[in-house]
């Protein structure tokens, strides 16, 4: 299965609200960045909210989903992590350290618009 | 699998891009209506631009899923209506006069607001 991407204006909105297998977590990557080169997004919200806990290997392909992103020129927000999720991410040294964060989508949003528009 | 609802600010935001079976068109039904109970939202976008093609149960769903919405009231948009997705509904006689639509999710969401705040 895959993982819906929303385009709105120049974002594209996600809420992984399923268990993130590994071949479900490569799609979405791949479907990402197709579609960030396609739409031309300037920024990315992905929200965890409904992610209870992660494994390395999703922690990874989440790593790398914002390097490459970034490298694309869309900027991500990660949001609604959970303290599972965090600690897993840290824990494995996945480097987030210039990832912005926020509480949920809308915040994700604003900050985005914040830092893209203003 | 579930179709994901994003929540932004008062508005629900759904964009179904899997082919919809009978039991997912009704998990999606059941689903929203909760989250519009949970979230207060008072409107709702559905994005069918990602399906191609609809049969009568799932046309009825849909058009239940609307009327049902606004029973709870909340206001839905649907948006990217397929030309084979509109045949059905309309053969099938699936009542959609009430109904607004728009182009895209972004288009949907202006309907939406302009609806709803102005």
């Amino acid at each position: 299965m895959r993982i819906p991407i929303l385009k709105l204006q120049n974002y594209l909105l996600i809420s992984i609200q399923v268990e993130l297998d590994d071949k479900t977590a490569i799609q979405f990557q791949e479907d990402l960045l197709n579609q960030i080169y396609k739409s031309g997004a300037k920024g990315v919200v992905i929200d965890l909210t409904s992610v209870d806990i992660i494994d390395s290997f999703i922690a990874k392909v989440l790593g790398d989903v914002v390097t490459m992103s970034d490298l694309m020129g869309a900027k991500v927000v990660l949001t609604g992590i959970q303290p599972a999720v965090a600690m897993t991410l840290i824990e494995l040294g996945i480097h987030m350290q210039d990832v912005q964060t926020a509480l949920n989508l809308e915040q994700g949003l604003i900050k985005l618009r914040q830092e893209l528009e203003g």
